[in-house]
């Protein structure tokens, strides 16, 4: 079993990380860090549980450690706030460890990959520049919780017909900004036209994500990207309403076949935290809806519906994922896993230099 | 005072007609006409008032008609269900009566004016092909709710600047859909992506709104219209977020300002239900939403916010306004206002016409 | 495995029965019945399936029958309307089926055990006065969704001190309304202080279900309940505030263990939809809560918390439990589970007797 | 006409003094004071207005001071948060101001009177022994949001059948927790069964306003008062679920009387802001609710139903208020209304004493 150690983990990613990570076939969870004032409380003191039910038994004894190496783990993820994300993860990466993160401080960076396994994952190869310069730590991240869905549902329309412009309108869940994240006055009987940074962080991630890899580098993909991005009272689940301009033409049939039949590495490898189908085409009228869809594939299958041409762009439909499944702790685990089938996570050297646990 | 009737009055938009109508300064509902469960009882009685607080003292008393010709009044407002509106309204018109109605049955008949006052008022010519062929009555409609919406925030453009394509996505709220509407099973920790005949609405009567009047017809704007519609856990405000292309550059103070000036007939005119101000524009980062802004001009501005440029189309910006206000009974109200200031509502004729009330 | 039959099968607890049953150990859903409109089509059209995810492969196939015996089954479980319940269980249990109805009809009669197996198993030997006059068919209810929920939490209490008043004041889930159910425009920032005859439920069916059984008939507890019921925007999840008045002194470390030692036949017996702790007590200053708690021992646990002395009552405290499973569905389940385990499900005629299905 | 100040002017209550002040008859807001971060900037800068709408045009240039005397008006008004109020308004009594304070600090103190003006209005003589021992300044207080509901509908009965016990759960709204205060995220699809310190507030508050003033000193009044107090999610609006017991027996008819017979001293008085019915009785089976009758009375009324005998106590009915109005802003200022009608709040020391402002 591979030893993983969180970082943030008392945060609302941080839990999702932790009951993911439950029952796993690779994984375990041997380090728990947090902020200050969580150090050196047992996990199940330092943290109010916020999901459905109550903190696994394996983890309640953890004591919680300080965000700083060395942590008694062979690759850490990490969901810290962005504010120190960059130092914190960098100085892990130095230290030797795999960061496999979800925060957005190393995600537009030259030699870090952003990754979703279905979609990208040669793009892992920059891992390489990175541990070239160091001792064998490096960051691989996963995109904002609402570019995971973005560019699950284009990449089947990409690969198969060229995506030239999308413009996509989201309404996105609660649980997004996090906890307390949206005080209850503003979500209740109302939507949030605003949410910071979103949008910018759509346009940017989904133009590398779906861009070539070579020589070394990522090329960024060259279609336009229009993202508007709304807060609504949904608990989980984020929305999105896309309407897309292909550069060849396609029929209906043809785009539902494109999602249907859309399969990726971590299908192929059977990866633990691969859906079985990982776009599923809903042919209600009024599907998807976040309630109904959003535990699709475990919460790792982005569902979609309301297919229709479209009288200014040419399609439009309705894309739906788990925004802290898919959107963030699932997906952070999926490239985890990814990069374990490939022999990237596993770090002889580990052991040795491994420090003793502070207490 | 001009003696209204209420067609569906003791519906959701029946009785904000009732709200609005309480001290109006030309209009005094003299006649409530239901369906026929209520028909026959004071109006306190047949109807659950839904809207906050009372309704009117003045209106408890009076007892529901039946639907049909001749009612008490010299002008019947129609807030009836599409499926009977047809061919009621069609009766009423018959029978000499002007129809102000706020269903869909006839808005995209060529004979029949759907106005906007601020917007196209020079379509109320229409009128006169109606009255030429009977005994004086009339329909005229106003806009679906959302389509009202859209169109107030695309005139002072599209006067401008030409709007040639316009991408629009909605964030509706549960009245509009009536009550008992949307069960709440569907609406709580929940988007639909979906409201009926909705999209197909906002395209179609957006093109006869923003179209021209010459030699007695409308002839429908050129610009291409693309609409997804959801509904959103919000009581009263829709909310439309939008890109568009113009025919003419514009910079965004000029933008900016096309909004804040916009003016129209109501205004010049100084109708009782006009709003000083049809279009405000907020400057906050996270405005307008639909809570706060809802009630700008007593319901009847539109509120615009988040303007920016576009990767994609041109313009980006999000818009708000109140759909059972401006977008359903206040903007038949101010359509009536508009006639009576024009000396088309009133005739002379109708007092001798006019039936013994059934009792 | 024993065969069941699933009348209101396109209901909201129709529903719950067949996700319930999925993978049962010893049940299996054989026919499934509905209404009018539904008859004749595959469930899968049948029904629009309103729980997250989908139906079951297994029943997507079946064809709905009407609600009549014969029915192609050993058993049958009854979420009907209680407008046609009384009529439509009676000739099923005449017929010779078992019949394990969640509907209110029949709970307080005489002969018909009102049951929460943990609870007042005992009761169950009405069963035989049924029997004895017919072909060996028999009903079976379960409690109101509030009631199971009051009856679980105040029985150890009552057990152990003996309960001489209690005042309960629900906050229930919509789900309880069933589908439609609740309008949005009333749940939404809203509460609602009437849920009809819920008051009436709760007071009669928790004296029947805390009642001894003696000489072949059930005597109704002798204390005094007194109950009030609100609407509250939550989806699933009934929690109540109590006040209860015991017979004899007790600390609050004697009510706490009294609630975490509960254990009843279900718990002794392993049957399969027992949770492991019918009652959880929680000791953070704020839970339970329906949406972290509602799911408890997979829905079948009821949680106690903020236990405290009363000034006017002795004792007071919240409990909750999940309104689909342990109030209807999944009360009914266990209902059969402990017929099974008694011997008391199984009719060797049942074979001879059965009917061509009709289709 | 009197000079105002507000304390904590940019919260949530701070706002809702700014709203009902905006046109007063006797109250002009001039001065506004808030903690260090508002200090200095124009309210309309430092203050992000959450109420629906735009702060009133008179206060948006006024310069936000520092909470401490001097400050430039006759009286200040208070809503500061508990943590500080205790040191800040009794500077400002000490300093000669009369403090008509919406906080907890100080409605216990023997000296300080906590006034409903329908209820207790006599309890103002206390006002008396603050001001013998100073510069005439004196603190007056209303009670916490969910007291006043609780007291003015108990009010009508204890005065004339005379409330031995007293058992309230309440449903309270959002607002009550102030801004950001509850977290979406436990506000969306659930009931949280705590607020801090709010049952004690009830239970103590209650007995002082309802106790009898005489030789100079208020005597609790002698009845038992149990409260369980939850959050629901509501944005406005505090809602009671009640069982009293009475002194004297009483008929349906005659408790209906008393509520709707009940008037004070404001109403005797006239005063601006008092509702000409403070307790509003519905006989709908389904009201009051929330979002129907928080308004009544200019949110000043507080909305009565469900009236019923009680199995357990005597009676039970449901009460609302409006928490931020009635409960809170409203509150105060009836209070300061009231003062100034009785003479007590000019003086003419005042302007003398007031020091140049700070800029």
């Amino acid at each position: 079993m591979i030893r993983v150690g969180i970082l943030g983990a008392t945060g609302t990613v941080g839990q999702r990380f932790v009951q993911l990570l439950e029952r796993h076939r690779d994984f375990v969870v041997s380090a728990l860090a947090a902020s200050d004032r969580s150090e050196g409380r047992p996990y199940v003191e330092a943290c109010v549980w916020r999901l459905p039910g109550e903190s696994p038994e394996t983890v309640r004894g953890l004591v919680v450690r300080p965000c700083e190496p060395p942590l008694d783990c062979d690759v850490v993820f990490s969901s810290l706030p962005s504010a120190i994300a960059r130092d914190v993860e960098g100085r892990f990466a130095a230290a030797g460890y795999p960061v496999i993160s979800n925060s957005s401080s190393f995600r537009m960076d030259a030699d870090v990959p952003l990754v979703i396994p279905e979609v990208n994952p040669e793009h892992l190869a920059l891992i390489e520049r990175q541990r070239s310069k160091g001792k064998g730590g490096y960051i691989v991240t996963n995109p904002n919780c609402s570019a995971v869905m973005v560019v699950l549902a284009l990449a089947p329309l990409h690969r198969r017909f060229g995506v030239t412009s999308v413009v996509v309108t989201t309404m996105q869940a609660l649980s997004g900004a996090g906890y307390p994240g949206v005080p209850s006055l503003d979500a209740t009987d109302n939507v949030i036209p605003y949410i910071a940074e979103e949008e910018e962080k759509i346009e940017r991630e989904t133009k590398k994500l779906l861009g070539g890899y070579a020589d070394g580098a990522v090329q960024p993909a060259a279609l336009a990207v229009s993202a508007q991005c709304h807060r609504v009272n949904v608990t989980d689940g984020h929305l999105g309403a896309f309407r897309v301009k292909l550069a060849r033409r396609a029929t209906l049939a043809e785009l539902r076949e494109a999602w249907t039949g859309f399969r990726g590495l971590p299908q192929e490898l059977g990866l633990p935290s691969a859906p079985a189908q990982p776009i599923v085409v809903r042919d209600e009228a009024d599907r998807p809806q976040p309630r109904l869809d959003r535990d699709a594939g475990n919460g790792m299958s982005v569902s979609v519906g309301r297919i229709a041409s479209d009288p200014v762009l040419d399609w439009r439909f309705v894309a739906l994922s788990h925004n802290t499944i898919r959107g963030a702790a699932g997906a952070a685990i999926l490239n985890a896993e990814l990069l374990l089938a490939q022999g990237r996570l596993l770090r002889p050297a580990r052991a040795v230099e491994r420090a003793p646990a502070r207490g």
